[in-house]
């Protein structure tokens, strides 16, 4: 019997390609550009700036820009079409760590392995550097010029919808309400699409859609960045009950120490890989209609699946 | 000799200008606005939404979007041409105060004479609720669907400009870290210009074109909004020492007791309210080109003087 093809990599072409490579040219892209869409000084609120910057040049994945590009890429896009769009999904994605990590919210000490903002800068510099990345993410994107004005409205409306009250601020309300009681399966995947799932749809589709993606495109890449999305988090969850704090850089189990409902907590951790794996799969054939351009988000699905394992 | 004419006013047709009237037609378009704009329920954030309504559904005098839709109509603009930018002006200008009230900025417990959000909601809700409205506003106004698309994105990144670092939440930071220290004239203005002025600017500018506006319209109309803005901040300050805790519904005489600077203590409170006169002159002179569509704005610069009498 044929070995099953691993997480929907359709042939060979995908696993050839390097991944490694790919992450680290576009990582390489959103960081000049992230250090230039944040100025260092103003002469009186550079405070603000610096606090916005300490979190913003703090590293990470820079997953939701890089799925941006990619999705450009899947297209024919140019880089240079979805470049400000990834700055401003990392801007809105930073916000909200910043403010997740507030005393009143998570509570959380350490950052990709450093001091969170608030623990350097203090709440109330850390709430206004939030504010600050959110509001600017919006200035930076609306002066982007983009060649199709209407497409870049309709991409500033998806992003603002998925990042606001009925994605992501609604997500992470439900979440703050949902501790010290079990959430249904159903209530957690609503939670996890709104909390995390929307801005990656809106990282995959804004990206296409800046890029010249058709109706059939933007439909497609839907499909793969909500599979995609919800794999991440079933895997976050995942990692989260098995991983040392060392290895993470903050701490961990923290969600089951919090009383928070997971994946894992709630069908098993074998269940849950099973889930994430299936994701995954739906997540590559959403793409099997796109040439080799859409190898990266081919790759970057499998990724998902490696750091679990 | 003839009486001087009152805070520039020019001819006799601003002073028979009915502003209550218009106060109350433009004020009760916004309220429906603002109800609609908001949900009130999505079966699962719904005490998010609830937040955001008790804060932006609080009253308050509007005075921000009824001057995007004064602007609108003195360039002969249409109500609706500026309605979901007036709605989006309030719920940025709803989210600043929120944040501000929180315990750790200004540690407000009353707002227009009601608990402030937190004392409601708690801390973790009001902080998501700032947030949600904030992120919302660029969504409502994305959405608006404009005649002018470019003209759309220039008010986009012109609010997120004035909203944003380089803005409002620029000139936050320098408040508070101004304060227990007496800022000069120079540092005082510069903090206003960006905490409340740009906001001012940004409504008047951003209603104007989307009216359709002209270049010189839009030159006359900022000149009219930075006065303006500034003249409120000064009066607020001679307000916030003379007036009641009573007649205002919150705690007044705070910005002294909190070592803050304001124009009274720095210049006297008689050469404040010299100052404030002669920037609503100012105000009205960059009106001069504008026929009587701009009544409206005239009769609400004289208002913001007839405040502090």
């Amino acid at each position: 019997m044929a070995e099953p093809k691993p997480y929907g990599v359709a042939d060979g072409s995908a696993r050839a390609f390097d991944l490694d490579g790919y992450l680290k040219s576009r990582g390489a892209i959103v960081e000049r550009a992230l250090a230039a869409v944040v100025a260092e000084s103003d002469g009186a609120a550079t405070r603000l700036l610096e606090a916005m910057r300490y979190s913003l040049l703090a590293g990470g994945k820079r997953l939701r820009p890089i799925l941006a590009l990619a999705a450009c890429e899947a297209v024919g896009g140019a880089l240079d079409d979805a470049l400000p769009y990834a700055c401003a999904m990392e801007m809105i994605h930073t916000y909200s760590l910043i403010h997740d990590d507030l005393p009143c919210m998570d509570d959380d000490d350490l950052r990709r392995g450093r001091p969170t903002n608030h623990k350097v800068y203090g709440e109330a510099i850390a709430t206004l550097a939030g504010d600050g990345l959110l509001t600017d993410a919006f200035k930076v994107l609306a002066r982007s010029g983009a060649h199709a004005p209407a497409a870049l409205l309709e991409t500033i409306a998806e992003l603002a919808e998925a990042a606001g009250s009925a994605g992501m601020v609604g997500g992470q309300v439900i979440d703050l309400l949902g501790e010290g009681r079990e959430l249904g399966l159903a209530e957690l995947e609503v939670m996890h699409r709104r909390k995390t799932g929307a801005l990656f749809v809106a990282a995959v589709c804004g990206g296409a859609r800046l890029g010249g993606a058709n109706a059939a495109q933007l439909a497609a890449l839907r499909e793969y960045a909500r599979a995609l999305g919800l794999a991440f988090q079933v895997i976050d969850d995942l990692l989260d009950v098995e991983a040392s704090t060392e290895a993470m850089g903050k701490r961990t189990n923290k969600d089951g120490a919090r009383g928070k409902s997971t994946y894992p907590a709630l069908m098993g951790a074998g269940r849950a890989r099973e889930l994430a794996h299936n994701l995954i799969a739906e997540a590559a054939g959403a793409l099997r209609e796109f040439d080799r351009r859409a190898d990266a988000l081919r790759a970057l699905a499998a990724y998902a699946v490696e750091r679990e394992l």
